[in-house]
């Protein structure tokens, strides 16, 4: 069994990791840490947990996380890249569902983020843990950078169209519409159910932080700059990513060769479904680790307009994260994450 | 015009308030207050509201609320209590939104509300404001104890069983159902959208302080104790409130009888609908000052079963507020309230 | 592996059954029929089994039903009625998730459901599967009952009361509040999106036909004529039932008392958890098999309130099943059925 | 008083309608027509207006439509274009809430709409009721091709960037995001809240027949070809559609600039307002006739993004419908539409 740690783990991300950790067959979480609920008994933030987790939540500073296996931050940007070195330097991998390690260039990073960055001679060493573009290099990482949430699913989009060339790369538009719960735990303002309830919005645009890995990721794919226009949306639903991706089409391509293109780049994908007679719809993954994906052919306008759908923190965080450590540890890919969404 | 002004108009309160005023034909807001919002354009909080309203929030110490010939606290219990005096010795009329008034008694206010009450001698004075027991009374009254959301259900819901004296007013129930809007624009934890959609959960059972206005106002139709047991719920909306509530039959009654109770006792309440044919349902309320009320015999267990639906800012705030007003004024009751909820 | 078939695959009952049993270590899922959908994909109906099941749904004309172990019916009331004796017959063991066979008396049956029995002679064979009350009867039961999803909430909340005996178990209410899912798939009009969507509403008062159910099993218990009012009412979301139940106090018991009672009655239950702190909330059941309880007293008004929380599809239809069908064939009752719900 | 008929009054546009002309001090409706409700009290089926709307649904072989003044054809595509002409004839307005007369050019309606068109003869008589384009052809029309309620966003969106010439017409891309109102009172199936709830999908690519009218009124403006991708998505909440609209700069343009051209764009436009601070909500808009819109220019790749919200009942069909029914009437523009949206 792997000794598994969880760092930061009050927020919807920690309860999503236990809630699959739980399943999971050859793993157990001997320590979770939190610096505000310490002591608290984790069924007792999520009574979902009652009666399957006995863990309490355990102060940082009293956590022994050199002795697990693997450690998972599930905390805000900002903290694993203070203590990875440390955990790494111990011979513990490291899986950061937060963006500390996901761009190669500390410049960019500290561009994007805002902040500087404290340990960025781990960022060349740290995997980018999409496995459907990363698979053998995340077998052999100890450090992953797990995907954004939005970032999974628009890459899971474009992924096949930017790998065989045959649209724009320097063109595209990605419109995402997300579930609240991406905003985390603390809700309040603009976050409570009064406001988000039957309503929409857009924010943070046009220069949301998700932009930089996408456009790091698709670029080395594209071996070309890619540019991206990205433009998240809030709707009122608690799970699910639906990414709308946008591309001109380069050369001439019908629908069903396109559709195959899909099914070639995601033959070997566990995770990843490609749909050809129906739209994806982010309840068909809901609590699930798969990806649902099709793509349209407008000839009138020369477009590419490819739909995924993912769970925000399935897929897009928690599951991808356990299906990354699967990878890590030589584990079959699906172990644990095998199980249907929950639907309807 | 009536020139009216507003304490706390930062709350959803507020904000249906002055919604429901800048449609009023004989009222123009002359000042609304805040204290942590003083200086921001009322619009630019709420957002439904630009182009409509051109106020800005005052801090209270800079409003002039003496020459208003109307005053509404919208404000947490505890303030209307402090400042209610002073206005009414200017011959300023005080619409009180909150609980401060509602309770004639003070021992039994500070017992329920958990603090000293400010100005005990204005609580005979007071007017409970449900126009439907004391429709009078309101359109003498200087200061108006604007009845709380879940009273003003559940009170309407049992009100022509009582008068009539059909059932065991001992032994009443009342189950709740309401929006997350009564817990007002705070939010955050618990009201988060993430955990609040796709869930329902009792709270405050079995002692929420809605009780004790409830049992006043009944005992003192009914002419003898009454009692109730009070059960509220938070469900997945964000405006009504449905009261299902149970009383048992004292005398035989056929559900004919019961339902001409309810005709005749409303037979004079412009915003009360008695329904023959179907349920209420809170949807068909929304926006509006509409209560929907119904009864049901089930003569197999002898019990009265009447259910009531508003919108718990509308009816059971706001809007009753303003009816009240109306009253106040000697307007017509139904000014500035005559339209149709938004449905669907 | 145990054989199973599943007769009327295409409702949400059909999909949990489904989900629940791709889970299953000790189940192989052989045949699912659908009148009206045969020869269509399953995971073509429902996208979430992509990837999962790979099963087409069969013409019940076609199915071989006589060579599985268990046959769930997931169908309307009155199908499994018709064929549950010639599968019995055959040596199949028979779950029906309909109402056929939940009461005792054929003449009540037909009263509460409208339509003659069509196989009287098989009542008082068949086990009413709630295996808090009848789990030793469930070990041996060749034909099981699966109660209904408001019983199931209603009775794990009354239970511990009628059972210790210290209510009135004459004067019982029952208010519950449900997910739109168990209405079905079918949906339309009334249960469209648009208004369903901030709404609530009481239905089938007073004569819903769940109170059969309730008051035989309730009045076995209590060995004495047990009587219920049933109010259901539905909510907007898709998933969960609470059951907020009132009893009349026949003795003197503190809220401490109550709740020992609680604990004591599920002590073995590995499926209810008793709270002692916190409300039940129907999020912290979903996609489960957890019925999540506690109890309140108002001494104010001797009234014990308690309250209780399942996923209506989960424990309250296709979770509870599996269980019977765990108990039936000797495997450890919480076989693939071990898993968290998902929160948020 | 305008004597106002509604053909097709079952649907939510037809009580949508209803709620506003009750609200409309010029108009009395005076006939409300419905093949299937024909003799059902309007009230009956929507609980919203009991108390306010006494009429009785008629039969369309019953209704007295040629002594109206106006009236709305609130029903499918395919209808108005064969009444439309007897009424205008009779010297009655008209004004079609559906596609009928939308495009200029029959052989391209059939080609969008796959029937034969009943009436080409009106499609150059019609006007299209957008008032921000064609409010002074209006004011002449005897026959208003209501816009579609997608088009009305989409269009206020682009509007003052094609108006200008700073952007690249032939390359924009529509991603739309509704509520479930928009698909009509039927519901049923895939629009049931089981499957919408906790969901988002998108529909309809890449030939949503909206597209027709876009491209037709917007080529007009630009004076040139127009090319428009256009994504609709169903979003789980009732009412309300955002367009997030993607336009290639032509030329350099700051934000600011960008924002000069929407406030100058719809300086004289009632019921458009520019936000230059905060993201456009639908919520904001819910209930009322306003178009909320602001722009951002994403500098990075040279794209201007706009974001106009609106109710889908409202601005997107009987509001629109009755502010050019103002128009035509000569009435002030906002006469009856003059409320905030109802919020939260």
């Amino acid at each position: 069994m792997l000794k598994v740690g969880i760092v930061g783990g009050t927020g919807y991300t920690g309860v999503e990791l236990l809630r699959l950790l739980v399943h999971h067959p050859k793993v157990s979480v001997s320590v979770i840490t939190s610096r505000s609920e310490a002591g608290m008994e984790v069924s007792e933030l999520f009574p979902s947990l009652r009666g399957m987790v006995e863990l309490k939540f355990v102060d940082p500073a009293d956590a022994e996380l050199d002795s697990c296996d693997v450690v998972f931050f599930a905390t805000p940007n900002g903290i694993a890249m203070q203590q990875a070195k440390a955990l790494l330097d111990a011979g513990v991998r490291v899986i950061d569902l937060a963006a500390d390690f996901r761009l190669k260039d500390a410049a960019t990073w500290e561009k994007w983020y805002g902040m500087p960055h404290a340990c960025p001679q781990l960022l060349s060493e740290a995997v980018y843990g999409l496995p459907e573009i990363n698979r053998d290099k995340i077998r052999q990482a100890q450090l992953i950078a797990n995907p954004g949430c939005y970032p999974t699913a628009v890459q899971l989009g474009f992924l096949p169209l930017i790998e065989a060339g045959v649209v724009d790369a320097a063109h595209l538009i990605a419109d995402a519409k997300s579930g609240v719960s991406g905003a985390g735990r603390g809700g309040g303002g603009g976050f409570g159910f009064s406001e988000v309830n039957e309503n929409v919005q857009a924010y943070g645009v046009p220069r949301h932080n998700h932009i930089a890995e996408i456009e790091q990721e698709l670029s080395r794919l594209a071996n070309a700059t890619v540019q991206v226009v990205f433009t998240p949306h809030l709707i009122p639903m608690t799970r699910g990513i639906l990414a709308t991706v946008y591309a001109p089409l380069a050369h001439d391509l019908s629908e069903e060769e396109a559709l195959c293109l899909y099914d070639e780049a995601y033959s070997d994908a566990p995770f990843v479904r490609v749909l050809h007679e129906v739209f994806p719809q982010t309840k068909a993954t809901l609590g699930s680790n798969y990806c649902d994906v099709t793509v349209k052919i407008d000839t009138r306008t020369r477009t590419a307009i490819a739909i995924a759908a993912i769970d925000n923190l399935g897929r897009g965080a928690a599951g991808q994260a356990v299906q990354n450590m699967n990878l890590m540890f030589h584990l079959p890919e699906t172990t644990g994450l095998c199980f249907p969404g929950v639907f309807p």
